[in-house]
């Protein structure tokens, strides 16, 4: 591609693509959809009278450790005793009692007939002359395929490749947009970290003493040529940024990725029908793919975002619905991928936007973000210290809830976690709804083009459909509901930020390391579930046993709500600590659990590691590390977990994936692969029985690294 | 990508790839792979005594064309009665008898139990709160997901991205061997028939009068680069070779689309959980990646295989398992993408490897295709006319049959279709399996990596190795059997060699059009499957139906091998047509079914369209042609269906794909797609009713087109 190339596109593309596209869909549903017109709950009476309002938060988090005992999570109290969020437990009641279809009571509506044969991976839908289940007594589908072969396949081509699609398709926008940032001054966008932009461009073999518009130039098109090269051309982001042990083992074991897209091709064509049947090589596939989401996906967007947004500044900030204002302009923006978000931030932070907010009758203008650009938003220093920044909003299950407040004007989104029913319940509180990007449409809901170009142009346009949003709001004297609850919260963590606060070198933290107070490092991150004992309480119950057992937690995704809404990210949680990590907390005046940001924030996770890796000279599966996912959803969160793998970790994962109809697919994640030198998986559904494998696991390579205290 | 990069990585990154993981796929699967030890057959005894044979294949032709009748197509008589191919019918005794796994009896054993939501596209398996199913009560999964989104979203990522993937990265390996071709003479890669080259390269705006060899290497780059560009970038594959009015629909439509495996991408990020909820976006995007799928696959990997291995060329061929040999050394090659075996095939011809397998105690050495790659190798006129070339052998489904003849001194498999049970009968019968690309590794056997600047060392090592087998065989003195059948057909049909037998113009052929000798045209294309009423008959008795009705058919993939085995392919076939048809054939001396070869040669009938569309100066969708797959089978079909939409073509599928859950998917698909100026689906089950759709929409266009006899 020449650049000439891809800027010719932009108008053309995009514009074509979703332009089009958005008025035959409409003219489609308009006349055939019955979904749109059988769940709109028009007519539903929404009553705000009879809420059981929670106490204050401190209260709150009283009841969260009382309540989350073990013996508490059992499926008869479903759904209300998994939901530990206070703000989400007083909208549950709204949308239940109204009859109103949501997250929790649709898990229970499914429970009666979820399938034992896809719950193992033993059914496979590929071909015509299926569908094909296989059990003892058929031991074979009918084009040969075995239990091992088909677990493994369905593994790769309904979880990894797509988790990886989209962890490398949002690297590939972020670059776009930082093409754009130096090209385009025009468009909003701006340089905010300069000195990180030089520092990579330069590792990438840049020449970094360029004017840095050119650099941004010139290095989002390395990105994106990277991304865009074929499989058998080593990934030039991986040789410059991986690990070098690392990179030594993947050559090695024939692991070492080209360029992302290509390589997902490549998997994708292995899940035809009659092609490859081999399971340990889908499975292989899949830590090669790993590689790939990280140095062409997670890592590089990280970077690319700080470069856009500002590094991380640890600071305390707000979480959830209290935040939300009856007598302002509400917007919320949803997703992970704030790129036109943050121009529309700045932009509603000037007087200007205030004053038309005034204009149209409200006190003013304010932007909450939710799920994790909810935690992108609150951690960027370009961000969470804009005027008209109002903190983070919850995690994805809470989204049904929140729309049932009433009170939000606008509500833009741009990549997951939206989910269906939104427009649903747009209709029904009259709630506008935007994309952002042509990647995400919804049924009936406007699209605008992804044009990094335009985005101040873009951004104008959603907050003035904000304040028409507020403007009806208040001309239909709707009714609305908001939960009082606030938690405080110390944000912003990330290798710079932490780096900078242990004094400029990761050695203090080491120091805790090596005597012992910190006994190793845990991450918590992904997303939460809507299953029996999960919403959020794995998490906690998780949490809240490693830090008593001097474990200290990176938190990033929805876990970092959870973190957020239990207290957890207030530094007064180093009283739950055991003896070692309370010390460190208090001296430092640091909560036991610092939250990275979002899902995609793993990249900076595997920062920081490598970092420490590098200051004790060691491999990084040598690190006292354990990475958790223990209420992981979706398809990034199977690619991150093969990335973590790639890097030599243990990786816990709860729910049970749905590979368990296939010895040697469980053989192979959770042992053979740490024979090759690479991590491992490990499923457990129990909280406590968790906790013991964390620590083992950090005390065994405590063990290892010769550490006796 | 640089040239110098490619090259660069030939060596290291194929040969990491699948060495290494080779050996740590065989370390684990000795040690934990149950299902290679419970199902070998060691000792099975098979028995070749007690097999009813079949009768000359004139009597088969006659036996096929009574037995086929409507009422004979019940469960009751399965599965004999839908194996009409008669040298299977033969093998099927002893497999079956022998109580081994094959194909016919797995489909029995599926059916008791194939799953109802599965079958119609309910039933999701992409995240950890699932798997659900949605019925009237329960219609929504947990994340709110409705039937329309569920059942959209499972048709493209299980089959569309799929298909495309594996037809894009075929042209990929393709554009790879050309380039090797044009740089390594010492490969034993030619370029065969360079005025295509020359006539392709100029189309896409690159200088064609440069040496042959430069140009071979410029063109793959050219090719290559533009599967790899970005999805924002319009494609120049699809400006340099689609139908003007077509790219002007779909540049309205949103429809043009980029880089392939950019767009694939794009697609699969789409389908993760919570994100893309518009089901007629998925369905759009479908389409579009039917474009992708043949302008940078289809139609460009055809091109480039007939540069390698010469332009079709008709002529009288031999097909079925007669043509195996006692005491030759037998290679069979299976596949789509010969691009490995043709070099072999020319190789075994010299008098050098003869001798070689004389000295070995055989009369010679002889290789046949099977599947596609037995159609596409029957077809090119570089190959069916090498000595050591000996026929087509039979479609995907005889795959187990034809190891169980025991004469099979080589497999070699390069792409779909090898089915997993291949290395079971392998180890039963003592034949020995060759991969020839790391993208298809099956358990427990060799693959080679894919370095075309090395196919003459590697075809050397295969060919060594089939005489290895040969000598293997006749050392333990192994029963062989096998079935005398032989097909007589004429074969070697492409848009260059119908033109040429017209004389140089698609005149007369359009004359006989006008004129109504010849009604129209049904391409008959794609698999054959296991279900009962299937596994050939359908296509055969279809096929027979539309030349009785003057309806012109052309054929490709495994409804070849029915056609050829079914004698539609001998010129005497016309006397089974209708008048007008029979008289155009006898004239021609030609059958009224025209095999274009592989199921990939799909490319090859839309180029043929496209002359006759600029012959008459009208849109493709004009056209008096019908696209039937009346047996289709795996994700490819599913993606050649998506091209055909957008080619603005009827597209008869059988079976039932699995979007009946959606009345959105299904009217959008049957219907709206149609009224923008695109083709459409329609599913129909029985063979009569087919053929009068098909009547029915070719009568219809021709009246549009004006023609009134």
């Amino acid at each position: 591609m020449s650049d000439k190339d891809i800027k010719d596109s932009y108008d053309r593309s995009a514009q074509r693509m979703s332009g089009s596209t958005q008025t035959i869909a409409g003219k489609i549903h308009d006349s055939n959809d019955p979904s749109m017109h059988t769940d709109l709950h028009d007519k539903v009476t929404v009553n705000y009278e009879n809420i059981e309002k929670s106490p204050d938060m401190e209260e709150v988090h009283k009841w969260q450790r009382e309540h989350i005992s073990k013996g508490d999570q059992t499926k008869e109290g479903f759904p209300m005793n998994v939901i530990i969020d206070p703000a989400m437990r007083e909208m549950y009641q709204v949308v239940h009692s109204a009859g109103m279809t949501n997250v929790f009571d649709r898990f229970s509506q499914q429970q009666p007939i979820q399938c034992k044969f896809c719950m193992e991976g033993l059914s496979c839908q590929l071909c015509a002359n299926g569908p094909c289940r296989i059990s003892d007594k058929v031991p074979r589908g009918t084009c040969g395929v075995d239990a091992h072969t088909m677990v493994a396949r369905n593994f790769m081509y309904r979880h990894v490749t797509i988790g990886t699609s989209a962890n490398i398709f949002h690297c590939h926008q972020a670059a776009r947009t930082l093409k754009a940032a130096g090209e385009h001054p025009e468009s909003g966008l701006k340089i905010r970290d300069a000195e990180k932009l030089k520092k990579y461009a330069d590792m990438a073999g840049l020449d970094a003493n360029k004017p840095i518009n050119e650099l941004a130039v010139e290095f989002a098109n390395w990105v994106m040529a990277d991304i865009h090269s074929p499989f058998h051309i080593p990934s030039k982001a991986v040789e410059a940024f991986a690990p070098t042990r690392r990179k030594e083992l993947w050559n090695k074991l024939g692991l070492f990725p080209g360029g992302g897209y290509s390589e997902i091709a490549f998997a994708q064509t292995q899940c035809m029908t009659n092609f490859n049947s081999d399971p340990v090589e889908f499975l292989l596939r899949s830590v090669r793919l790993g590689i790939a989401n990280e140095y062409q996906g997670l890592f590089l967007l990280d970077i690319i975002q700080e470069i856009l947004m500002g590094t991380q500044k640890i600071e305390m900030k707000k979480q959830n619905m209290g935040l939300l204002k009856e007598n302002m302009v509400n917007i919320i923006t949803n997703g992970h991928m704030p790129l036109l978000a943050h121009v529309a931030l700045e932009m509603a932070s000037t007087d200007e936007w205030q004053q038309k907010a005034k204009e149209a009758g409200a006190e003013g203008i304010q932007m909450l973000g939710h799920v994790c650009e909810g935690q992108q938003l609150i951690n960027y220093d370009g961000t969470h210290n804009q005027k008209a920044y109002a903190g983070q909003e919850g995690e994805w299950l809470s989204e049904e809830y929140l729309f049932a407040t009433g009170v939000i004007d606008l509500f833009m989104f741009d990549y997951n976690c939206t989910i269906p029913t939104l427009p649903v319940y747009a209709k029904r509180f009259g709630t506008k709804m935007l994309g952002t990007h042509p990647v995400i449409k919804l049924q009936g809901t406007e699209t605008l083009d992804f044009v990094p170009e335009k985005m101040k142009e873009q951004a104008a346009k959603a907050l003035n459909e904000a304040i028409d949003g507020f403007k009806a709001r208040k001309a239909e004297n709707r009714k609305v509901y908001i939960p009082k609850h606030v938690s405080d919260c110390m944000v912003g963590f990330s290798t710079e930020s932490v780096r900078e606060a242990l004094g400029g070198s990761f050695k203090p933290l080491i120091d805790q390391i090596v005597n012992g107070n910190i006994r190793g490092i845990a991450t918590i991150v992904g997303c939460t579930t809507a299953r029996y004992g999960q919403g959020g309480s794995n998490i906690f119950k998780i949490t809240q046993g490693l830090i008593k057992n001097n474990i200290l937690v990176l938190s990033g995704g929805c876990t970092s709500s959870v973190m957020e809404y239990t207290g957890l990210t207030n530094p007064k949680a180093a009283d739950e600590c055991g003896e070692g990590l309370k010390a460190v907390c208090k001296q430092l005046g640091i909560p036991p659990v610092l939250t990275y940001g979002a899902c995609v924030d793993i990249g900076k996770m595997t920062h920081t590691a490598k970092e420490i890796a590098d200051a004790l000279d060691v491999d990084t599966n040598m690190l006292p590390i354990v990475i958790g996912a223990p209420e992981y959803l979706e398809q990034k969160a199977v690619a991150d977990a093969c990335t973590a793998v790639a890097l030599g970790w243990l990786v816990h994962v709860a729910p049970v994936p749905s590979i368990t109809g296939s010895s040697v697919v469980v053989e192979t994640l959770t042992h053979t692969t740490e024979t090759l030198g690479l991590g491992k998986v490990v499923v457990e559904m129990d909280a406590e029985k968790t906790i013991q494998i964390y620590v083992d696991h950090i005390e065994k390579k405590r063990k290892e690294l010769g550490l006796t205290t």
